[in-house]
C-alpha cells in the first residue's frame, strides 16, 4: 500500500516535471521568437514562465544548453514528397520553404547565424537545422538523378545552394516579395541546364 | 591679434573633437566585428577608446545612433567592370562578393540582420547596405540587356538573387567552401537561360 502511494507520488513529480520543462521551452521559444537569441535570459525566462530560476538550472545548467534545447525545436526535416518528377518534387519543397520563412520562428534564424559566427556549440546547431532543411532537397536531386532525368556528375549540393540561395536571399537580404511565382521561377532556372528531361 | 589666436584655438579644438569621432568610430567597428551588434555598449565603447562617455554623447545622442553611424562605413559600392561582356562583368562582380565575404566585416552582416527583424532604422540601414552590393550587378546586367546579350524582359533584381543568393547561402547558411570556381559556376547557371548570346 505505501510502496503504491510512493509510485503515485513519483510519478506526480514526474508530470510536474515534464510540465515545467514544457512551461521553460516554450516561453524560452516566444522569447526568442520576439527579441531573438540575445534578448533571452535565465532571468527574463523565470520571469515570463513563472518557473524559479534554481528548478531551470536543475534542468539546464547554462543558458546556452537551454537555448541550444530551445532552438532544436527548429531542427525538423520537411517531409519529401516523391511525385515521380524532379521537377514537380523540388518546387514542392522550394514553396514549402518559402511558406516557412513567413513563419515568425525564422526570424530567429538570423539570430542563430550571428551567434554562430562566435560559437562552437551555436554554429554546430545551425550546422544541424540547415542540414534538415538541405536533406530534403538532396533526397529528391538523387531520386532524379537515378530516374535518368539528372546527371550523376552534378553535385547536388551545388544544385541545392541554385533554389534554396535566391530564396533564403529574398528572405533575409533583399527583403524582398517572396511567393510561390518566385519559387517557380528560381527551381526552373536552377533545372534549365538539364533540358527537356526536367520538364 | 586676439581674434587670430581664437581662430586657431577653434581650428584646434576642432580637430581634437574629429579625432576622437574617428578614435570612437573605429573603436565601434573593431568591436562589431569582434562580438556582433549585441556585444556593443556605449560603455565599452568608452572604455576600449578612452573617450568619455559624455562625449560619446555628445556626438550620438543614443547607442543606436553610433552603432548606425559605424555600419554605414559597410555601405561602400564596388566598382562595375566594364569588359564588353556581361559574363565577364559579372564574373568579377561575383568573385569580388565571394572575396569580400571572407574579411572580417563580414561577420557584423548577420547581427545587422538580426536587428533589423526587430528595429526599423536597422532594417533600413540593411536595405541600404544591400541595394550598394546589389545596385553594381544591376548596372552591369542593364548593359547586357543595351547590348543585346540579355533579353530586356529579364528581371535583373531576380538574375541578381540568382547570383547573390547562392553565394551568400554558401557563407551565411551552409557554410561551405567559397572560391572563385563556385562563383563562376553560378554565374554560368545563371545566364545557361539565354545561350549562347552569354558564352
Amino acid at each position: 500500500m505505501k510502496r503504491r502511494r510512493t509510485r503515485g507520488l513519483r510519478r506526480q513529480t514526474d508530470e510536474r516535471v515534464e510540465k515545467s520543462k514544457k512551461v521553460v521551452l516554450a516561453t524560452t521559444y516566444e522569447l526568442l521568437t520576439k527579441s531573438g537569441l540575445s534578448g533571452v535570459s535565465v532571468d527574463e525566462v523565470s520571469r515570463r514562465s513563472g518557473v524559479a530560476k534554481t528548478t531551470i538550472y536543475r534542468h539546464w545548467p547554462s543558458r546556452e544548453s537551454l537555448l541550444l534545447d530551445a532552438c532544436s525545436q527548429l531542427r525538423t526535416r520537411p517531409a519529401v514528397p516523391d511525385t515521380g518528377k524532379v521537377k514537380t518534387d523540388l518546387e514542392v519543397l522550394a514553396c514549402g520553404a518559402s511558406m516557412r520563412l513567413q513563419e515568425p520562428w525564422s526570424t530567429v534564424m538570423p539570430s542563430i547565424i550571428d551567434a554562430a559566427e562566435r560559437d562552437r556549440d551555436l554554429a554546430l546547431l545551425q550546422s544541424q537545422i540547415h542540414a534538415q532543411m538541405r536533406g530534403a532537397f538532396v533526397t529528391a536531386i538523387e531520386r532524379g538523378q537515378e530516374r535518368g532525368e539528372l546527371p550523376h556528375s552534378q553535385d547536388a549540393r551545388e544544385l541545392v545552394a541554385s533554389i534554396l540561395g535566391p530564396i533564403l536571399y529574398r528572405r533575409f537580404f533583399s527583403r524582398e516579395p517572396l511567393d510561390e511565382a518566385f519559387a517557380k521561377n528560381v527551381v526552373a532556372r536552377a533545372l534549365q541546364p538539364y533540358g527537356s528531361s526536367t520538364t
